[in-house]
Formats: C-alpha cells, structure tokens, sequence
C-alpha cells in the first residue's frame, strides 16, 4: 500500500521515543488516528484488535476459571446514580461525555458515557445479593469507556476512548475482598509477565492517588524503554464505600443485616501500548509469539529454475506447520523480492522468519532467524514443528530477559532529595526512597522533575492490616498475599523530602 | 433469592405471550429492565450474556474462516460524516443519540453515539485500499449501538441500546459483493438452523424497506409462536452508493480507477430474543444444548441412609461428564429438596436433567429426562457420556423440528385482499401473494391490519439480474447464490391490492 521509502521506520527509539513509538503504530498497521473533529479517538486496525483479542482470551480464561461471569451493562449512567457515590463524581465529572438530547428530544435527565460504571453495577448488585449465599457475586464487562483528558494523543496509551475490561465483585468479608483483589492483580501480573513478555511491579497507589472512593489501588507497574512508568493495571478494594452508598448488603448466617464489601478491577488497551514500546525497535514492530498474529512467516528464495522445486518444499514446511496450530504465513508473491518481504515482516513484527532456498530444499532443512536479534538456527526438517516451537520459547525468553534487565538495572535508591531528583533526572527509571506519607512532599518532587509516587510495595505488614482491623469477619489468614516488590528498612529512616520519620517506601517514577 | 411462591411464571405463553416473555426474561435470571431514567435500557446478566457469547463464537469463528478480520472504530461519529451520505443521516438522524458537551466543555461540532458505522468505517477503508490487490477487504466489530426508538422496551427485542456485529467489505466488482452478502445471509441462517433451532426464511426487503442507501437488503426471517416474524439479521449489498460519497476507489490492473462495491451485515441480541421466545414454555426458558450455559443437571435424590452412596455415584458421573467436555452441574444442595430443584432447573432451561437415586445407583443406570417434552430414558452407566450426547441431539431436534412445523403450517397463500386480510387475522404467519412492487400497496394492508411485507424471496431471476447489469466487472455466475424460498408463479397475476400485473412475490406478516 505505500510506497518502498515510506515503508521503514525513520525515527530512533533511543532518540525520538515519541516519535518513534507513533511512526511503528502507523507503519505496521496497528492504529489510525480518529476523523478530523475527533481528536482523541483512534481507529483500531485488525492487526492490533487481533494482539487484543490474544489479551481477551488470556485474562478471559483465567477470569472464568476463578469464577467470574461476564454481563453488560448500559453505555449510560444516569447523572444522578453518578452522583451517588460523591467521591466517583468529583473524580470523573471534568472527564465525562454528556447526552442531553437523544432522538430529537432534550432528555429530562443528562446521561454520563460510562467513565467507568461502579455506580450503575452497583444498584444492580444490591438488587441481586440477598443472602450470604449470594456471596462471592462477580461480574465482568468487556467494553469501551470514555474518558475526555485534554492531553496529547498517544495511541493505546492516552486516548479519549478505549477499550478495557472492568470487574465488579461482592463478598462478605473485608478478607474475601481483599484476597479477590490480590488474586485480579495477580493475573493482571500473569498476563504480562507470561503473555505479553513484560516484566512488572506490584504495589499500591499513594492514599491520594486511589480510585475515587476506594479503600485500596493496587496496581502493576511496567517500565518503558525510556525510563518512565506504565500503570499497566489497577485492583481497587473498595471497602463498604460503595455498598453503603447503593446499598449492597446480605443476611448473614445469624439472620443479622450486613454490608458487603466490594472489588473492582480493570486492564485496558494500555497493554497493547506497553507491548509495542517494550520490544519494538528501529525496524519496526516486535511481538513475543504468544500473541503474534503469525507466528513465523516463510520466505522463499528462488531463480527461475529453482522455483518449482523451492516452493514445493516451502508448502509442505507451511502445512506441516499450520497442522501442528502454528500460525504460519508463506509469503510466496511473486512481485516482491525476499528482501522487501524480510523487512517488511520485520516491520509487523513477525517473531521468527523462515528462510527456504534451493539449498534448504535439497538438504532438508530450514533457516530460522529470530526477529529480535537476527539469531540464525538451521532446523532439520523432519523436526521442523518441535524446532519452531522450541524458537518461540528462545524468542520470548529472549524478549523478557532483556525487559527485565532494564527493569532490574533501573530500580536504584535515594536517601536525599537532591538525589532523588539527580537520579530520576540522569537515569530515569524508578527510585526508591523513605517517605513520611505526606502528599505534600509528593508534590514538591513533581513540580520540580515531573515524578510522582508510582506505588509503594504492597507489605506483608500492610496485608496484615487488612486483615486486623477486620475483627468481626472471620479473617483467613491465608487468603493475604506478599508481593514480590520489597520496602527499604525504614528504621530511623526519615522522608527524603521533609525530613519526618518515614512511614512507607515511595517509588518515584516519571509516568504515562 | 426469590420466595417460592415467585418462582414459577404465571402468564401463559399462548394467551399473553408479551407478559409471559417479559416474565421467562426476568425469573430465568436473563435481564433486568434499566435504572430510572433510561426506560428502553436493560442489564444484561450472566445466563444472557453466555449466551451472546455463544452466538459470538459460532459466527466469529465462521468469519474468520472466510476472510473477516475484527476491529474496532470509535464510538462516536461526527455529525458531518454521518451527513456524506444522505440517505443514512435521513434514515438515522431521527434515533440519534448526540454528545454535545464533554470534558465540562461544549463540542463544536456535536457527536452522534454511533447507530451504524458506515459512515465512520468508510472513510477508513477509503485509506486503506490503493490498488485490486488491498481487495477484498473485510472488516467486523462486535459493538453496542444506539437508536432512541420511542416504542415499548421489549428485552432484546426493542432496546435503546443492544449489542451487535456490524462486518463492512468492499469489492473490485458487483458480483464479488454480491456473493459477499449471499455468504454472510446464509452464515446468519446457519447460525439460526444449526446452533438456535429455529428455521428462517430468506429473502430480500422491498425497495421502501431497505437499509438507507442499500441496493438490496436481504434477511433472514423467523416466525415467533404468536404468528409475528422477527427479522434475525440482515446483510445488504451497498453497491456503489458509500464508495462513492465516501471515496473508495481502487486502481484495476489496467491501471484505471474505479469505485468499489461495499456491503455491511449485522446480526444482534435480538437473536436472544427469538431464541428465548420460539422455545420456552409455561416452565420457563427452554434452550437447545448448543448454548445452554448447563447442557445437563444432575439432581441426587436421597434419604438420610442412602444419602453417601447416592451422592458417590452422581459425582462420579458428573465427572465423567465434565471430562468429556460436557457443562455439566450437580446440584448437591442440602437445603433444597428434588421438586424444587426439578422446577428450578427447569425454569433456568437446562435442556437434560438426569436424576439419580438409590435404585440408579444400584442398577448402574441414569434417568435422563428431556426439559421440552418430559420425556425421559435410562441411561447405562458405563455408556453416560455416549448417551447424553444422542440425547442433547434428540432434543435439539425436537425443538427444530418444532419450530420447523410451526413455520411450515404458517405460510399461506392468498390470492384477494380479503383472503389476505383475513387469513393474517385469523392465523397469523406468512400470507404469500401476487404483488406489483408499488409502496402504496402495502400501506393499505398495513394501515388495515398492522401487517407489511417482511420480504420478497431472492429468486435466480433476481441472481441473474444482479449480474447481467453488470457488464463491465468480469461477472462468474457460479457466485451467484439460490434461495429456498420460492417465489408464485406469477403469470398473468395481478397485485392482490390493486390489480395490476404483479411482478414480486410479497410474504406479508405482522412484525416484531
């Protein structure tokens, strides 16, 4: 479709992240830009909707095998159910798209495009719960939301809408809701870490940085390539915030009265924006072959007097490969030389490319090369499928060793502000410091360098937290979970900012 | 979560067959009507929702084995592209819901919350395709969509909002997009047939009732047990019309430009509506196995001294069943005696119910009863998983051929007004007759009776005529596809309205 000098990648990602990052969604056919008078919005292209529906199935799976139904809910949310969670409406309302007029009438009531939809689930939720027996109730929606931010368009990572999945669960006690929370946040951590090739830290949002209205924001973290922080997605325990506001309770085994307590928790298409940036590089897109959608793509190279017998060979490789699952792709046209198809699949990110020439064909092999790094393996062909599909594992291996090596080698400590500032200023990435808790010191660190507190580790202490305060409702203990992500010792430690004793370990980190 | 005086549904399908559907909807635990302030609205719950996604995966996975690929377009369309092709902004604009203000800030120019997406998809595939080598090119997205009808909610009958899938092709000629919308029409009867149970008819929408700006529209029609047909889905071919307001043009291999055919399908909940009302009973819902969320239910049924051995059994069935892929549930409660379950399972439309007592447990036998009729049969132990499988296809074809004989006794012929008048009065269905083409036509039956014409078969003269207008796009006639449903001879017939010479074969019917 474009022409041979617009095909490849002309910007650096070490240099141009920005530019970069926009040049490989618009070159490998991943997104549009929405139509003029919608700035904002994006056109999902298929070979991006296909790396999401990868993202769907996955998360999908694990949601139903852990007990979560699906259901959908109304694209509207009446301004006054908005309204009757206070903290959700002060939060959302400067971002919320309005429908005043619907089928040539002013409606009486203004409707809110879902933001998010706590507020409509809820009155249904109370509606369903009646007895313990109802509980745990769970509920999930795939859908789109609307959220009108001001800010520069950044495809998959800022948009105006976009697509995500939102669940919304009730239990009887404040453990069961916590234990739901960790056990969302853990397969957010899974889809990642053991899909999408990604690395991730676990932790909690700061008290000012929580969902409006929850009790608790736990989120994974991802660093990009360019030292800044993606919240790749949140696990909110919600307390009896919302339960009180739209009345969700149940009757316990003793016939008395209760408030459930509830979780929501959602991943977007930020994924796909995380995906991109980590393994792409200045050839274009690369994808682990989880979710690629070929998976390994054949190239033949022929003369004239080969061609038969080469794409001969090529074929029965192509089927022998499509039969053993594997998403392969022969590129066999005729009007491209193999060295416009090598970069042209480099630039879709096709994970690992297949080589078949005259030699291959007459000494029954194939030349595999990895697309991250040009690693070269010739395969026998009797082995072909068990070879691929060992090159998958090396391929992904390889992605997420390099993405956690910049992960782990990012992760540095800073005891004083001015080195709090020097290091995120020099390096990037995250900085662990003590910190008394106070946003005022956060802000302090933002207006000055742009950082904030991405998180701070989610500690067995804090879990035990949960837990204590939860007296009445038969906690188990062995519903809490540790997070892998550590606090500094914060004895006698001090808030790098104001100098108070330090309560929490802040990571500090620039962010999407 | 109900009493049990609640449970059962208490209007009779065939005396108040709305109240009775309203209720089926409501206590099988498939909706729930919208908040206040959005009647028209509903809430999709989870024995629904599960059931869309059944529908979502027969039809999915049959486009993408016929070229389709998933996207996804925003969901809002400026005002002044839905205006570029007038037919749909005339067709549209009177159910539009609109965004004015977003972001606490007026728009300056208002957004339509899409109703259809044409008008934003086609500009894109306008972008999108160069030469003949970009086509075919076909696009699908599963979305919700908005029109504001004024008419009474009817849970996914008529809603405000409902769930769909809109696909959007272009071509290089009109035969190709001809075919493209033969395939996709016969894909949706496919998905009636052979996964709902429920026989359609095919065929094209007169002129008056096309999808603004189609050259034809084809659907698939179902007869509803009160005697109204239900338009399951419809595919249309657009000819030239979008390419030409939108500029999808492509260049031939002769180097000319030349204007593309596009086509759009769609099918939506509305399915679910079809399918919750052509089988259920006054039990409650009735579902094929094909979609049932539980294709079978087992209900133990003991005494306190036989209680372990009867329960060891009916696990171990159950397992079985599960291993071999089948949903299967065992309803093991404590606190609930069999005839409770018994109608419980029946009103939620678990197609087999197998009971297993002592005397079961004993004889190494299972008693299968069939949700439709009641009939039941002794299963052999050690041949559970064979047998229940020949069972779920002895009730999937029970319920079609059911519905088939209901649709077969229902299409008459009529050759006066008041043979048609009469017969739509008295029996309801399909009345099949003589008709000159002429709107006016079937505005008298309408303005008499409330009945239009649903469709017109799709004849082979109308195949042929398809093609032989065109000349110039190198027409195969092996793509042309026939209907099953056949048009009267019309031969010296005249139009049942105005006598004049009749050139269609028109099947009127009341409508949902």
């Amino acid at each position: 479709m474009s022409e041979d000098q617009d095909l490849g990648i002309t910007q650096s990602k070490i240099h141009n992240t920005g530019e970069w990052y926009a040049e490989v969604v618009q070159k490998a056919e991943l997104a549009n830009y929405g139509p003029e008078g919608m700035s904002g919005f994006i056109v999902t292209r298929p070979r991006a909707y296909g790396l999401w529906e990868r993202v769907q199935s996955y998360l999908d799976t694990r949601f139903k095998q852990t007990g979560v139904q699906n259901a959908y809910f109304p694209l509207f949310i009446p301004e006054g159910y908005l309204e009757r969670e206070k903290e959700i409406v002060e939060g959302f309302d400067p971002e919320v798209a309005w429908v005043e007029q619907a089928g040539r009438n002013e409606l009486e009531e203004r409707l809110a495009v879902r933001p998010t939809s706590e507020s409509i689930i809820a009155p249904y939720l109370s509606q369903w719960i009646r007895s313990y027996r109802d509980l745990p109730l769970r509920v999930n929606q795939w859908t789109s939301v609307v959220r009108w931010e001001a800010t520069e368009t950044k495809p998959f990572f800022r948009t105006k809408e976009f697509l995500w999945q939102e669940g919304h669960t009730a239990h009887a006690t404040r453990a069961d809701a916590w234990a739901e929370t960790m056990l969302r946040l853990n397969q957010y951590e899974s889809t990642y870490e053991d899909l999408l090739a990604i690395p991730v830290l676990q932790g909690a949002k700061p008290e000012h940085d929580k969902f409006p209205g929850a009790d608790t924001t736990t989120t994974v973290e991802a660093l990009m390539p360019d030292g800044k922080s993606v919240q790749g997605a949140t696990s909110h325990y919600l307390g009896t915030e919302f339960a009180d506001a739209f009345d969700i309770t149940y009757t316990d085994t003793d016939e008395t009265s209760r408030v459930a307590h509830t979780t929501s928790w959602g991943l977007s298409w930020r994924a796909l924006g995380a995906l991109i940036m980590t393994h792409s590089d200045n050839q274009g897109l690369v994808l682990p072959p989880t979710v690629a959608p070929e998976q390994v793509v054949i190239v033949p190279i022929w003369q004239t007097e080969t061609k038969e017998r080469v794409l001969e060979y090529a074929e029965d490789v192509a089927n022998n490969l499509d039969d053993a699952g594997i998403r392969v792709e022969l590129d066999d046209r005729d009007d491209q030389n193999p060295g416009f198809k090598f970069n042209e699949w480099e630039l879709k990110g096709v994970p690992l490319r297949a080589e078949i020439g005259p030699d291959e064909a007459t000494e029954g092999t194939v030349t595999l090369i990895h697309r991250p790094d040009g690693e070269s393996i010739t395969a026998e062909r009797s082995e072909i499928v068990e070879t691929v599909q060992e090159q998958f594992d090396a391929v992904y291996a390889k992605l997420y060793a390099a993405a956690e090596e910049t992960l782990n080698s990012n992760i540095r400590i800073a005891e004083t502000r001015s080195e709090l500032l020097g290091t995120i200023g020099q390096h990037g990435g995250y900085v662990k410091t003590p910190w008394c808790g106070d946003e005022g010191c956060e802000t302090a660190i933002k207006d000055e360098i742009a950082a904030e507190i991405v998180m701070v580790p989610i500690s067995s202490d804090e879990d035990d937290e949960q837990d204590t305060t939860d007296e009445n409702m038969g906690v188990n203990n062995d519903t809490t979970v540790e997070s892998n992500e550590k606090s500094l010792d914060l004895t006698d430690s001090t808030c790098v900012v104001c100098d108070n004793p330090a309560f929490k370990t802040a990571y500090f980190a620039k962010s999407y």
